[in-house]
């Protein structure tokens, strides 16, 4: 790799191609007689999902896409939201479902997403979906790890680099670490317990950050050499910031990615992708 | 981690362990009116399966478990093949199945293990115990990850370590990167295409060596510190050698396991430990 220094990267000129190969898709998938549509069920009335909801929405009113919200009380009982969910999943009409979350806390949301069937869980959050990706195999992926990978892929990054990822929950590091493996990069998946995450994350050639914590990443964990992909979106006195403190860093490595501006602004798009594959998925199993 | 040389850790007094354990629960079993059995599933001729199937059923009389065989021809159909396991799945006397593989060309390994309910599935092998195992949840797991365990486990290696796992397929390597998470470790994924894997698993604290090639490993890949965990099951002029140059690295590091006699030495009886396990959950879902 040669010693460049690319500075920050904004996600605009990535959004736009994003956005051309979603819009190619849309085109090719109505000359096929096909209208992609997504449901989104949103249940009570927490304010992150309300965000995510609402972003959704208008995502997919931008791309011409149709976005059924479909809303439950707080209260609702398990019965009538599978009863609900029951009706979503055998429409034919719809390709994709997500179920916002945090869902309340008398409902399970595991449960609730390990009914939809695979190919129309456009969030990748089922076992099999998990388990189809761990696989190898066709499989719908979390937007937030996908996102990273458009990063890692516009990098032109070579294979078999090593990539350390600061994050090992279900909906980034752990479907992060299985696209990595499946494009033949070198994991190093580090978390709170990690003992020598500095030495880790210096010695990397990728560096992707999403401890949730702002500020935890410095000049301290990085090289000349490192590229940062910063996946965090904390809120900090009203403004929303990564886990890189970016003017530190942003003349000592390769490259950084901000925040917002970064992976978060792919995330809302990807989704759509998702919605294609899946009806991609669907057609090949009729 | 102090610098106190093991040398060579055979399997025995670990492999006495678990059988204690394990004679121990289908003692409770059989308290609670309860008989284990497993049914292996053996499909046509290959070799290396028939050698794994008599292991089993050796392993399963030897435990006073019942090992049920179901074979069948080479030439069985599709069809003919669901059918046959659709009995056993329904069988309530039998608490977990096994397909051995490879099976014929003409059959699909993953779509026949894939209709297996996870809780019957101690092989680990279908998605949704994959995903299960990935999100941290109940699951049943391939007995090669959980004898690396058993090792990791016994010698007592501190949470936070790295190790660098040699490995990324979805038998060994997947499968053992998320059990490293689920107890606090920080794995190190390798691969054929990982470009500094000499510093990386010099840097480790341990390394799991499942490369495949015998000699894979020698003293250019280890330190004073490490522990070598050696998957490698290789046959040689009729010897059956693991990945590692043992007697080059044996007094240079701080433990290595041998093959013949340790991983590979714990897996048949690791699968009697996953039909109790099997029985917990099924009684769980009762």
């Amino acid at each position: 790799m040669e010693l460049i220094h690319i500075a920050v990267i904004g996600a605009k000129p990535l959004l736009e191609g994003i956005r051309a190969r979603i819009e190619k898709s849309i085109s090719d998938q109505r000359d096929k007689g096909k209208s992609p549509a997504m449901a989104i069920m949103r249940i009570g009335k927490d304010p992150a999902s309300e965000f995510y909801f609402r972003a959704k929405l208008k995502k997919g009113s931008e791309l011409g896409v149709e976005t059924r919200a479909i809303t439950m009380e707080e209260d609702a009982t398990p019965q009538e939201v599978q009863e609900r969910l029951d009706q979503v999943v055998k429409d034919p009409m719809i390709h994709g479902i997500i179920i916002e979350s945090p869902v309340p806390h008398h409902l399970d949301y595991k449960k609730i997403v390990n009914t939809i069937p695979w190919h129309k869980d456009i969030d990748g959050a089922s076992y099999e979906n998990l388990g189809r990706l761990m696989s190898g195999m066709p499989s719908l992926v979390a937007a937030t790890p996908l996102a990273v990978m458009e990063y890692v892929s516009s990098l032109e990054i070579p294979q078999g680099s090593t990539v350390a990822v600061i994050n090992r929950t279900i909906t980034v590091g752990r479907p992060l670490t299985q696209l990595l493996l499946n494009n033949n990069y070198t994991p190093i998946v580090c978390h709170s317990r990690t003992r020598n995450i500095r030495e880790l994350c210096k010695a990397s050639d990728v560096i992707v950050v999403a401890a949730g914590k702002p500020g935890f990443l410095g000049q301290e964990m990085v090289s000349r050499d490192s590229i940062v992909i910063d996946v965090g979106i904390n809120s900090v006195n009203g403004k929303i910031v990564g886990d890189a403190r970016i003017d530190e860093i942003k003349d000592l490595v390769k490259a950084v990615t901000p925040v917002p501006g970064g992976v978060g602004s792919l995330t809302s798009t990807l989704i759509f992708s998702n919605l294609i594959q899946a009806m991609d998925y669907q057609e090949e199993l009729k």
